[in-house]
């Protein structure tokens, strides 16, 4: 079975060819338009495929393959992306939400155990929950918005227009608006990490400050999921090895029995392996989409 | 098939006589020793059972049927009890955690719905999930621990060892040590409650707090499993119309979609419920018990 996988992120689109589960080619572009995606899909698959399996950063209905906010994509928002597509490629179209594929890419082809939960520490902080060997999708595919677990109810104000969530505290684009109002200019996470390791100050505090936020989050799910492991990803764990010591001790101070955390093996791959087992992992409790 | 459960709480133990999932005999009496069980079992089903489910009210290891943790049945700690009960019955016995298989109970004879969380607001405050109709059941049958998430990682101790767990703010155990911090004696959170529906102002402060906990509890679970439903039972809810609103004005703040709150409609026969799913509903990534 040959399946097409897209991973579309805010800046850039990558999409893979997969063959019996084995990714055999793959290439990247600037997100742009629908009609960019469809080119570059010519030049990758000129031969076609069985299905389509979209991981997409932004708030989905899975159940009808609708776009409801895409803070990087706008002008894909309230789209139906996935009867457009499959219109035009005459195969079924699979879309979910990007970390929630991610989780699928490591439930398949990552660390495939049966119980765990991915978290995505980059700009947002999205995750992905896996039980007993099956993914959490929710009601209508938004399970695991655990960046949008509200950890202090008076804490400074998230995109999402809620107070104190976890993407507010620790978030890429949490510790911009912090260090605006702390340092009078935003900085991203990588400088104030780097600010951090050179023992500035209100940087360290800003950045333990996030490790705490991120452990008390991981600790909350180890609670209610019972996980066997976590695995991260997203462009703050570059920074795992001044980060992650933090995290750890975080948790372990927050959680009764907290299991190991990992840094995901398959890099920035996780979405497109996730995307390509959305055809043969689509919740069972949805209607496939047609072909 | 004729399924015994059991359903043991710190004080009453319930049992109940399953036939092809109709629950057609039941009794309870106090909780004391193996041989107050077996008694009220004999005398209960005379003609025997095919299965036998529990559930326990303490930590487990449900893989072994281990009681690892039973703050008010000591005298089991350790114990592993259906290879016990399955040599006197001669029937497969299957063990699970009490608030667990309540969610169970709302799932075959309940709700039915296939996405939510059933939470115990009691003594202590305890949690079972549902999600894409499967209860979650954790690395050893220890998920949904919704009392142990960290809501105040510099709040008030926690039966558990740790600081401003859920069930610290406002479980009826965290309650007694609050009003005796506040008040100078311990108080129950039913008494509590009532001084607070007579305006005295600092069990209004109080209960409001414990509240504004539990709503911010359910608002983490909304985020992480998109359930469709919350489920409440436990003796604290029974002032669900002085406390609801309270609750559900902090979950509408701290969750995006916040579901519906329900109070259990099967009362306290939601365990018993559960406990006879057992056998039919075990994970299916344990072998069962043997005969």
């Amino acid at each position: 079975m040959k399946v097409l996988a897209i991973d579309t992120g805010g800046t850039q689109t990558r999409i893979g060819l997969f063959h019996d589960g084995s990714l055999v080619s793959r290439t990247s572009f600037a997100t742009t338009d629908l009609q960019a995606l469809l080119d570059a899909v010519k030049q990758l698959a000129p031969g076609g495929f069985d299905a389509a399996g979209i991981a997409f950063a932004g708030a989905l209905d899975m159940r009808q393959g609708r776009i409801l906010y895409a803070p990087n994509l706008t002008q894909w928002q309230g789209m139906e992306l996935p009867p457009l597509l499959r219109d035009a490629w005459k195969t079924p179209v699979y879309m979910g939400n990007d970390a929630t594929c991610a989780a699928l890419g490591e439930l398949t082809a990552g660390s495939r155990a049966s119980d765990f939960a991915y978290v995505t520490w980059s700009t947002g902080i999205g995750g992905g929950l896996v039980s007993g060997g099956r993914v959490l999708w929710g009601r209508t595919g938004m399970a695991a918005e655990v960046g949008h677990m509200v950890l202090q109810p008076d804490g400074p104000t998230c995109n999402c227009g809620k107070a104190g969530c976890l993407e507010a505290l620790a978030s890429g684009s949490g510790i911009r608006r912090i260090t605006e109002r702390r340092l009078g200019r935003p900085l991203s996470a990588k400088e104030t990490t780097a600010r951090a390791q050179a023992a500035e100050p209100i940087p360290v505090e800003i950045m333990q400050a996030a490790c705490i936020g991120l452990g008390q989050g991981l600790a909350i799910l180890s609670e209610v999921l019972e996980p066997e492991l976590f695995v991260l990803g997203g462009g703050i764990t570059r920074s795992w090895a001044y980060l992650g010591p933090q995290v750890e001790r975080a948790l372990a101070s927050m959680a009764r029995t907290p299991p190991p955390i990992r840094l995901t093996e398959l890099g920035d791959d996780v979405g497109l392996h996730g995307a390509a087992a959305l055809p043969t992992h689509w919740p069972e409790k949805w209607p496939p989409p047609a072909k």
